[in-house]
């Protein structure tokens, strides 16, 4: 059994206006300290098997097919073998 | 400067559908190794100063009041000193 945990950021230069609303909003309450933020989505898969190799590969697939979008994301993946 | 990684998670418990609906498509699709998932929020803010503490207790602080639901939230936060 694997953790698969996936993170999934907007590339460079792809505008993120939740973390703009966030930094405005956080500077709106006073937290001037703030000077940037940026939002990105996470998930974790639990996955059946013992093939690292072969696992790391269906992820990747999985995020190229369905859960980012290549255009816009780029995605880093984590593999942790749990009991 | 530091920089903060937030992950909000939904506590036990809390349902998470898009989770299941990955998870789903994710079955759909040929993918049967895939056990369970679940979808997490992070962000990332840049902030300014150099007491670590004070600043730890700050972004505690706006995750309380802004950035997180306590009722159905938990976080972590990371603090990494950068240039």
């Amino acid at each position: 059994m694997y953790k698969a945990t996936i993170i999934i950021k907007l590339k460079k230069g792809v505008l993120n206006p939740e973390g703009r609303t966030i930094l405005r909003a956080l500077n709106f309450l006073g937290y001037n300290e703030v000077k940037d933020a940026k939002t990105f989505k996470s998930m974790e898969l639990l996955i059946e098997g013992d093939d690292e190799e072969k696992i790391k590969e269906r992820v990747d697939e999985m995020c190229r097919k369905l859960l980012a979008n290549p255009v816009i994301h780029d995605y880093e993946i984590k593999l942790e073998k749990i009991e």
